[in-house]
């Protein structure tokens, strides 16, 4: 299918990559090459057009070059190890809040049935709907631009549930009380003390507690030089996971 | 839903996992405890006996510990990464050589519409199939167990591919040929040696090419003394990725 | 020098390594290969005999193969590393307390004028002491059986201190008042709990203060298959590091 | 001893270091603050002038913050491992060839005897001589503007060897010649192929070859919200290790 206007095309030239909508006005500069909307329009992805690949953009292109980010997000690293872990599927309803720009939101979707979201801040809960929309992603997300302590949840269970706020421990009782019994619920915090903090608060409600760090290390891809990138992402955050029990 | 006598159980005690089946003859034993069939049968997820809580295991636990292994594993860390990179969704038909014991297919099967997977042993093939019939995974899965070098494709394209197999680049233009454009494809090699020749290989064929490794580093969950585990897995694989180019 | 009685020997065959005594009675059997007191004496450091290697042991290798250990040891990777960041050469008088098996001791001794090394466990005090003894090391330093918080060091000063005990901070003032003004002092410690706790009462008397975690990963030798070794020490100690202030 | 004219200072000011040298035109703005001249001279090292900390520097500031780089250095975290690595002490004569901006000789020459030190480039043999020289280090070494391969060595045996050049599978056997038996060599390497080519041609010239890498993980010195850098340095190189046999 070819690149029609409005698609989204990533971009790689050299070890640069770009996320770019291909409009009327689209054009690239990349050292002394240009790429121009009249050079993309009708081409089919994975054409090479003057030093530029014209790639299909994944979710992980999506997240990292696409979205906006009005905080902090959780890498895809990390949100594609807690979505399984989560042990979600198309069957499950799961629990979020504190989705942030909505990246972990966007990953969650592709693999629940259903996601409920909520943000407390109406600047991120406003961004984090446009980064969907503009991609077409999470429509299967309900998101609620509400504290998750003032959810009016009567009656409804989650299979699941991901806590990226500042003080998780907070809503640890409510969580507990609307997740299915043996639910996993995730938590990601940055800070040694949070973890020490929220491990004490989870005693009693949660079970086969993990508390874990994913490092993503790439290499040059060069074959007769082959070697790490001399900077890497050294921390996002720690993940905890923990059961429900009764 | 309580426990039902033939469901799996993911049993903690301690810092102890066990998966177990719940037969009639099920018996644990643990340090001066014992959990008997009579113990857990009826019993809701999420409930503690005699010091081992009942749990509902996730994929990952299926996998570490239900699996059956022939093989060396692609171990959830990475099939977790694997999964959303490759780009599918539940439109995506995905296809798969040298699967080994299964782990990444019953994966990719969580999150693709279907999965098209070869092993050229009979006894890996066989195993995996086992595998996930246990478990009742892979519901969507083709496997066939040949040299996917025979597999008679003609006419049929995939919106992704993952490779596992010791010479990945005899069956490049294979595999390019049946990949829809831009299409991703990964490969996990064990050895620099082996990701050296791949690159070379891939080089023509795919862009966006991508090296990297993902560790996982547990910490030992106890809230007043937060430290690592003292030992971790160094190495599971390097993984590569690239998109076909036309 | 060829070989005598009595000399260490780091035997290395196939892929593992043993530091032995070479006696009369010596006699070590790996597979189905034997390596006799005759088969070594009289021999040249880096002769092969019968697929052993007789190699000259390094500081490293005596930590590691040869020291008794009667507590967790600070690691070459860490002790390397510490001996330098201390800031010493052959001019300097270093204080360590907390000297656990001796093996920082016998470090900070190669690269110091002097140390003076506090241990108030006998049994401890008494193992590094026949370590050193039995590899001819750290003549130059002065081994107290004392806690540190009873050693009377009126009008002494240091020109660095490594501290390896579990609550530092109760030594705080005391280190301070015997080191030089902008004196390096290091801590090990295994737990983020005890790292934050450090760090707060440090507040006020050390400035450039560092934290860090040094990982040593090893890979297997092995040209064509190059690759890291499956399994990797993940946690030694947290090293904080801070100069005094007036 | 309080600062004198024309002693290096390292400045310590909020998380910001500085190596200077204290002369009368010195001068230091940080944000709205600023350190003169006459703010620093006949000050105690340890003391803080005005939100700036006045410390003595250790070899490690003085190679990170003081060494002009004409190339890579060896950094800190390795040169201390290979001092050590190498088995030398005082009575130790050490060859090292390809010193770079001498960071790892200034290393060496603090543990060892003498350094004897080849650098094939003028523009970079100078600059190492510059930079010991500035900072009064070095005395032990005996450096030579020449390629090793020329060097004449007759008679001359060495305790130890680190080699850093692009290539020095091609000097093993002159390296090999030189060294006492049992002796440790050393090699720093960025890539993987380099390595493989180096362990290739190390068989039959050096036994107990070893294969590593470090990583150094810096943490913010903050007590209530102890985490990892966001950034770290991934990648200096490969360090392998291999005892000579005869």
């Amino acid at each position: 299918m070819p690149i029609r206007e409005g698609d989204f095309v990533l971009i790689q030239v050299e070890d640069k990559r770009f996320l770019k909508r291909i409009t009327k006005d689209f054009n690239l500069n990349y050292k002394k090459r240009t790429l121009k909307f009249e050079d993309v329009i009708g081409k089919e992805f994975g054409t090479l057009v003057n030093g530029f690949y014209l790639l299909k953009p994944n979710l992980e292109a999506i997240i990292l070059y696409g979205f906006k980010r009005k905080t902090q997000i959780i890498y895809p690293k990390d949100a594609f190890y807690i979505a399984f872990k989560l042990g979600i599927n198309k069957s499950s309803t799961v629990l979020e809040f504190g989705i942030g720009s909505g990246a972990l939101t966007a990953v969650l979707s592709e693999l629940a049935g259903k996601v409920v979201a909520y943000e407390v801040s109406q600047e991120f809960y406003e961004n984090a709907l446009k980064n969907w929309d503009t991609f077409g992603l999470c429509k299967n997300v309900e998101a609620i631009n509400q504290d998750f302590m003032d959810a009016d949840l009567s009656g409804r269970e989650f299979d699941a549930c991901f806590v990226d706020v500042r003080e998780p421990w907070l809503y640890l009782k409510k969580v507990h009380s609307v997740l299915k019994n043996s639910a996993m619920c995730g938590f990601l915090l940055p800070t040694t003390n949070q973890v020490s903090r929220l491990l004490q608060e989870m005693d009693g409600l949660f079970a086969g507690v993990e508390v874990m760090e994913i490092l993503l290390r790439k290499y040059k891809p060069v074959y007769e030089r082959l070697r790490p990138e001399d900077i890497m992402i050294a921390h996002t955050g720690y993940l905890v996971f923990g059961m429900k029990i009764m």
